[in-house]
């Protein structure tokens, strides 16, 4: 790059102070302001750091390079990624799977018009465990790849607890079941239902006097969230709650087991084990939002993403560097 | 694509009958011709097999869409991938890491002379795993990368066991050390000798009355092939080794183990377990001429490495496919 990157930040939330995290490690980037629907007065003023209010993002075109959208997919980003890609290069990390093609469509009608470019769906899944499904199909066709999640946090699903009439807090734990990865590491390829994938925990503080019994009957049912699994309630205490379940661990695999030549076996693995699951999220996107200034550069305009564009734009090495140190 | 990608396969050791099997796993693709540098009425003909001397290539132009180069990297690569690329698109697995700058040299100029891509230095190292750094470093910048080898056959050191007076055959697995990669993946960041990641283990077929012991000695003391590392040899029979070694396996890992925030630590790892080497790396070969395919009707010339080119573009599916059923 010829000069330092200048960076957005819209949304400051979990997955915005990760990017914020993530910036100070980029020596070429610099992080210009944060955006937020809330009073910019009313932020934890922290040393360097601008807040802006979200309606203040015109003011900074020409002064920031991309805008890093760090909102929620249920109704942040299909209103805030189009509206900033009509007027920033941009990345997102929208990830309601069935809802891509659409999202894809708004935004890159969006970026197209602007003349920017917006990279969607970036992030681990979708973005880097999209990212090795299609590189082991394109490789091994005749194959069966598996995606597993966890051990980790699933936001929807703790939420989906919260909703429990007599539950005051909880989180739910996503876990895959290690017996059935070690089967396909080594070369089965079996026909899986949902139960015998994955297994859900959830820890729950329910209100005083609730009905504990109830409650775990009602999570343990629910259809689409917990019904087809099967599912652990444990009950805690508020402090337990915040002392041992506070954190966003998560991570996951993909496997493809393939099959080349006459019967020959063939195995590709990628897996993540995350401490935070916000943090790394956000050390992809702004990965990408490097590589969204490139294109940018080079005159691309639209929606992209981590299908259409080269790994070497993620890195700030040249591509000299790159064939010489990593190839 | 448009129509079948028209494929030529030049070399045809156990690299080149891997793509021939890969091509028929693949509908949009189709086996030309396969060049030699035998006489081809010498070549056991295969159903459907079209041999050719290596001389006849230039034949071909406007009827092979892409070349996909099987030769080795000392001596044939150097000479074939310049010589192929001014006339034909075309694949390689060169894989002396050191030379790939001026490999790269050498095959961008005949390419951008006569408008051909070509994608250089294609497999799993280089390839996958260089993919797997690099996107793993930009990602996570601070952090400690590690790759693992094996288990697996190392044709290099195996050639260099039967080069030792007194052995008639031999073959080697380089074997990662799983102890260490147990703390890499818990968290660990240590720093570690060659010896400490690898060990090699080697089968040796002695010739009648050799000297057992100075034959494991002049191995294990060898500089540069097993001095540095944990070295066993045992001696087996000829059938043996043909009954038990006769495989190719390999596979290996890329790990990268970084931090982000403060202090939170985030594990990328990347996994083959390949029961044919050859086989595997050919499924790459393979994946690559269609993507070299692409970029060459998009106008692009030059070499490319994995770097460059979009994942997208390894599949036959179109863009829309990709982010419906993939992304």
């Amino acid at each position: 790059m010829s000069s330092t990157l200048k960076v957005g930040i819209v949304g400051y939330g979990n997955l915005g102070r990760g990017v914020r995290m993530a910036l100070e490690q980029n020596s070429d980037m610099e992080l210009v302001a944060v955006f937020t629907r809330r009073d910019p007065k009313t932020m934890k003023h922290e040393e360097g750091l601008r807040f802006e209010h979200v309606s203040a993002m015109e003011a900074y075109r020409g002064e920031i390079d991309v805008m890093i959208l760090c909102g929620g997919s249920a109704t942040d980003l299909p209103e805030q990624t189009p509206a900033a890609a009509s007027l920033f290069n941009t990345v997102d990390s929208f990830d309601t799977h069935a809802k891509i093609p659409a999202f894809f469509g708004a935004v890159d009608e969006a970026a197209r018009k602007s003349g920017q470019v917006s990279v969607i769906s970036t992030g681990w899944d979708p973005g880097l465990f999209s990212m090795n499904r299609l590189l082991a199909e394109a490789i091994l066709p005749q194959g069966k790849e598996y995606t597993f999640w966890g051990k980790g946090v699933s936001q929807g699903h703790s939420d989906a607890i919260r909703r429990v009439p007599g539950v005051k807090a909880g989180v739910q734990y996503t876990v895959p079941v290690e017996a059935v990865i070690d089967r396909i590491r080594s070369g089965e390829t079996p026909e899986l239902a949902t139960r015998e994938k994955h297994t859900r925990h959830c820890y729950v503080v329910a209100e005083e006097g609730a009905d504990l019994a109830g409650i775990e009957r009602e999570i343990v049912t629910m259809p689409n969230y917990f019904a087809d699994y099967d599912t652990t309630v444990t009950f805690i205490t508020e402090e337990e709650l915040k002392r041992e379940h506070s954190g966003m661990p998560h991570g996951g695999f993909v496997i493809r087991s393939g099959v080349t030549g006459e019967g020959t076996k063939q195995l590709v693995e990628f897996g993540l084990k995350l401490e935070s699951n916000p943090e790394f999220t956000a050390s992809v996107l702004v990965a990408y939002a490097r590589a969204a200034v490139r294109l940018s550069r080079e005159g691309a305009s639209g929606a992209k993403t981590v299908f259409d564009i080269p790994l070497g734009y993620l890195s700030p090495k040249s591509a000299e560097e790159l064939r010489r140190e990593l190839l």
